[in-house]
């Protein structure tokens, strides 16, 4: 029998997931907030019973997770951890002996996923089809005049990561020349990995350029007016990143004039992006909520994943997607 | 230098094309109908200028072809070839020594990547978020909740030629299952074969039906009421086969019921589909106007997919995509 540890989990889940989750942590005590966090996107504010716990999962604040005497592995319930990826927080977990991970690996296939789907939806004029229907236009030249084949394209990633890397793997029977842009790449890339002084040149050659990064200091605003100036007029920009990783000021001015031939944002600075927004009617701009990583089944993922940490925790092996 | 041929060729093509097959075919001696077709789709009326013919190169009508006679090769525009496919036709070309050929391999890459976005907008609820862009609607719990991932779905094909594998290429790293449903198959398929007695089977565990069936005697309403009415309720029904191979009065009253999930239909009977007629407003249904085949390039591939053939012609090698 393994040993009992105090588990938080500040993060209420679905029926099914919060079943399997009870059933996973039956042999453990499991504290639980005052307030609990519906959602995974959510930010748990402090909370006390932190400070008893070994484990946490879910988002607890940086703050917590610090004070937290016991504290020793802390499960996150998203890819991004922007509140802990910082110079400071790293210190002084190293210091405590606090593991963090993310639930990348939960996230990387529907993310990847999704990227494929606004790249083919674009080349296949499926978001034009649906207003034709919405008029009951049957408009085959022209769409089949406007449509395009993947095969042959180049894609520009920004940030190699595991959704990039999942990525790459989907667009590999398209024939496509992919090239990568990260600022430490963890070796095994099958992309062409450029480093900041071949990423213009890179650029300028881009069919696609999407963007993975995520968010923090170095990042912010990465994708900016004079790197979007290098985009060919024929070059489609996604972002599943985060919001703030683009300059939406240099984005909405490239495309009401047309230098770049569209946008597919399922990130935006703020979220949820306001009705007021100019982006939500800027020409070729495609707008999806923040919902890349989202499927039926999310929950339950993030369960298992969980699940599956915590045994490797117990048994002492190195943890998935640790990234403190 | 090779032989000098009369060519038959009834389609007007965009000038970058057209300029590519002056150039192509500038040995040989090109005769032109009184008038050409605008468009890949049409099929031209009987001319006389095909009766001087070796080549006929568009969408010559098959009396003609039988009639013109010093004819031996007919190369289609089309992947489509409904109006050469039947016993007599067949036996009487075979007698005079003419070889048809479709252009099924020009049309596979963009009719997979059709099917593959439509699977994805599907799975990633692409048409939903069209529509809520437009109300500035960021439903991002909803979305997340609808959408589901590929990968352990179970996809089902009806006919296994050229666009099914390349769909089957273009699915391999999803990690789907893939059956199909092929009277005739032609060996070496990526697929789980079915015959009729398998099929019905097959439908039951079906997350996507894919219709790629071409249009013929046997292929009529081959997906019919009963057909329809082995798939589970989560099923999504894809027609880019022809419009006749599906009942569409049961595919109709299958929406209206909730007894699938939905259907892509990039072919209707008839085409255009009338204003007027339901589905266009169907629970679920999801119309593109017949353009799985197209994209820009479609004209110079189609030109080069004949001056390679033409080019095997004269060296008496095997025709690419021969049907007769």
């Amino acid at each position: 029998m393994s040993a009992q540890f105090s588990i938080f989990c500040d993060t209420e889940f679905p029926p099914e997931a919060a079943a399997e989750l009870r059933e996973g942590l039956r042999e453990h005590r499991v504290l639980t907030p005052a307030v609990p966090i519906q959602g995974n996107l959510a930010a748990s504010q402090s909370d006390r019973a932190i400070l008893e716990a070994e484990i946490a999962f879910g988002q607890p604040d940086p703050a917590s997770v610090l004070a937290a005497p016991r504290l020793r592995f802390v499960q996150l319930t998203s890819a991004g951890y922007t509140r802990y990826d910082d110079d400071a927080f790293r210190a002084a977990a190293q210091a405590k002996g606090v593991a963090l991970c993310s639930s990348s690996a939960v996230y990387a296939a529907p993310c990847a996923e999704h990227v494929l789907a606004l790249m083919l939806s674009n080349a296949r004029r499926l978001q034009a089809c649906v207003v034709d229907q919405r008029g009951r236009a049957w408009a085959a030249a022209e769409r089949r005049r406007e449509a395009f084949l993947l095969r042959g394209q180049t894609v520009v990633m920004l940030g190699y990561g595991s959704i990039a890397r999942r990525l790459t793997e989907l667009l590999a029977p398209f024939e496509v020349r992919i090239v990568a842009f990260d600022r430490a790449p963890g070796g095994g890339e099958k992309a062409e990995m450029v480093d900041e002084s071949g990423l213009d040149a890179a650029l300028a050659q881009a069919d696609h350029l999407v963007d993975v990064l995520p968010e923090n200091a170095s990042t912010a605003g990465f994708l900016d007016a004079r790197r979007l100036g290098k985009l060919p007029r024929s070059a489609t920009v996604y972002n599943i990143g985060r919001g703030t990783t683009l300059d939406q000021r240099a984005l909405l001015a490239a495309l009401r004039a047309g230098a770049i031939a569209g946008a597919y944002l399922d990130v935006t600075e703020p979220e949820p992006l306001p009705p007021e927004h100019p982006l939500w009617q800027a020409p070729g701009c495609h707008i999806t909520p923040h919902m890349a990583g989202g499927r039926n089944t999310e929950h339950l993922a993030l369960v298992r994943h969980f699940l599956a940490n915590l045994g490797r925790f117990e048994r002492g092996e190195p943890l998935l997607d640790r990234v403190v």
